[in-house]
């Protein structure tokens, strides 16, 4: 028998208490083990009860979990600390963790990875990037054979509703997001979310795995959904576009390219058809080619889900004596590329005075800063000024900073209305 | 050192020997062991050669390859034999076999695993389904802890594309099947794709493990594409609905039913968006909901990855003294329900007379046999006859057959041109 100590019995916690329970048979089949959860560290004793358990399950502190009789150490209850302090207590133990804290791993996964191995056990975090979907052992285990050119996520389930809802109804922004709270899809304060921290979270630990080399969140360039306009939007979609909060991880030849923030993606990208709460993560290996991994990515069950298989796993290495077959994969140092030197193609929407030479004026200066433009189309106008679109071929992304700080301070330029970078037009564009 | 025999040197197999070759420093540092093809079974000397490698590398015969020094061994002839001999062989001599044979693990699946249970070596198969898409080692480990409900897969790149090419153009089966042989996606006999019979042997290997219970090739329900045409597709379209070849396997509570057909999807289902010859993988699990994986399901380097990636896990297990750890996972033993009684949604296009009362006696004659119908439509009349289309609520499967039989012989109807099931239509339609 397995016995298993639960820290936090909230939403996800509850959740792996109930799958348990629910789904005994065929977890003893599968792993040929009885799992119990003998203790939960959890203030709010009224959650352990709601689950019609009783006080003797309740841990009085993390001394109980760190007894000689738990197994396996499960921690859902997130931010740094005191998760930080129980995981590296409970690996030292000699205990197999299992974690869906994106926070405490994308900022202190080294240390975490380091103690485990270091006490030859297992710290397994399917969880903490896409929910349910299972991409941290497909990355590790089946396609461990190749050399992963990019990984492309869509990390954020309440990013990508907005973006959804924006898109089908026109609607602004802070009217979706309002909408969005109300229905409980986005929290009260949606920071996080937002502004794109809880995908560069998930996306340092996915370019982790990928490329063998430790990326934190403090490394990711982030940008987060709140300047996106329906007219943004519209104009996008004329040009054959679907917006996405992208999460971008991608070896190149000098480092690697980290970073988050909202893009246009073709309309027949995979990732293009992935709406609503949906994520999904698109991987490209130089073997396999491209591949996507759709499915919730959030969610009481479907974290449970991805929470317990984990779990099963430890439990069979356990049974087999063979912990810490699968440690951190970070065996290479390699650079983050600074976001000045990267390439990109953009899209640029301005308003610009309508009148002759105005086009020729800009695109001179774009021209002098080496930026190269694909596509250049005059829209609505207003009061003698004219929506100008303009998406360029690859450009350094400093060069572009650069044109437009000189086209914001000419007066034939009313102003630099938005900047959104374009992904995967190469290979999927029309 | 781990040394590795090659059973079958073709397209596959080549590009194994390509990957091996190219990302020899990552499959190195990623399993801490140099992996070399020490000997290549081929009667076609010039494949090998091809590769850059001479004749030392060239087995004389199987028993070579049975010789000590190999440590796993790589079977890529395809069909039932030698290639079962030889995995039987190499079992018994207590290596660990990775086989990309779908043909043999589907119908001859138990006596496999059986006697890699009894060695305590590894059998992995990972490529036999959907190419490069990682789906058997999810199943196994990341959705262990779930109750799987449904698998449904679009697992036959060479019909996707001929089913694509007719949504998109309007052109007849026959002509597209014509481009799709020129172009290299349909081999000069398409029989084992067209006729569904690839994509069953994929769907028996899937519903084995997902339900935990061996189904063979032979349970599996067949129908091919031959008789869609583009008229279906047309008055599908205008109902919400795309058509796609699925592998459908699903638990029900007396039994597994599991099928390929041609069936039509919602358009909003995550399978409608899976164009050309990618293949995709639908999974619904009691906790993590909905999921799907998507990639290429054929091709030299997309096989080649999977089948380098079960190999990677293999040296694993040698390396840490713990093979035979994730091996026949079909602990049960549940009935396959037959065809008959199952139950499904069906589009129904007939010609009948176009006059008063004719639709009121074909809609009776359903009545009388327990056939629902949700949707019915008059489209282009010709002749004096009418093209009707049918959708039906659920309807056992028989039901519904002998529903056709008695209208087939009724002087309105001139003939019953097609029935093609409805599936995803509760969670994905309009």
């Amino acid at each position: 028998m397995i016995n298993v100590g639960l820290l936090g019995c909230g939403t996800v916690g509850s959740g792996v208490v109930k799958m348990l329970a629910e789904n005994r048979d065929i977890i003893l089949q599968r792993v040929g083990q009885e799992v119990v959860i003998k203790k939960i560290l959890e203030l709010d004793r009224s959650k352990v009860y709601a689950l019609g358990l009783g006080d003797e399950v309740i841990a009085a502190s993390m001394d109980e979990i760190l007894s000689e009789d738990i197994d396996v150490v499960i921690e859902l209850i997130g931010g740094i600390e005191p998760a930080k302090t129980y995981i590296l207590q409970a690996l030292r133990h000699g205990k197999g963790v299992v974690s869906a804290n994106k926070d405490l791993i994308a900022s202190h996964g080294r240390e975490i990875f380091d103690t485990a191995a270091e006490h030859g056990v297992d710290f397994y975090f399917e969880a903490s990037v896409g929910g349910g979907i299972p991409i941290v052992f497909p990355l590790k285990q089946s396609l461990a054979g190749n050399r992963i050119k990019e990984v492309i996520g869509i990390l954020n389930g309440t990013t990508n509703y907005i973006l959804t809802k924006m898109s089908r109804e026109g609607h602004p922004y802070e009217e979706v997001l309002r909408e969005a709270q109300a229905l409980g899809y986005a929290e009260a304060d949606p920071t996080s979310d937002v502004e794109g921290f809880d995908a560069a979270r998930k996306i340092a630990i996915l370019a982790s795995i990928a490329f063998n080399s430790r990326v934190t969140f403090e490394e990711v360039y982030v940008e987060g959904i709140t300047r996106i306009t329906p007219l943004d939007i519209k104009y996008g979609r004329e040009l054959g576009y679907d917006i996405k909060l992208l999460a971008i991880a991608k070896e190149e030849e000098d480092g690697i390219l980290v970073r988050v923030h909202p893009a246009f993606i073709p309309h027949n990208h995979p990732l293009a058809a992935v709406g609503g709460v949906y994520n999904a993560v698109f991987v490209r290996g130089d073997a396999v080619d491209d591949l996507m991994f759709y499915g919730r990515g959030a969610g009481q069950m479907p974290t449970a889900s991805a929470v317990v298989g984990d779990m099963m796993e430890i439990v069979r290495n356990i049974e087999r004596n063979d912990t810490g077959r699968i440690s951190c994969t970070c065996y290479g140092e390699k650079r983050v590329i600074p976001t000045s030197s990267q390439r990109a193609k953009f899209y640029i929407r301005m308003l610009a005075k309508d009148r002759p030479g105005v086009l020729a004026g800009i695109a001179g200066v774009m021209g002098n800063h080496e930026v190269s433009l694909a596509t250049v189309l005059q829209k609505d106008t207003n009061n003698g000024f004219a929506h100008l679109v303009f998406i360029t071929h690859e450009v350094k992304e400093s060069n572009l900073r650069d044109a437009l700080t000189v086209l914001n301070g000419m007066s034939i330029v009313g102003a630099v209305e938005n900047v959104i970078r374009l992904e995967g037009v190469e290979d999927y564009g029309a």
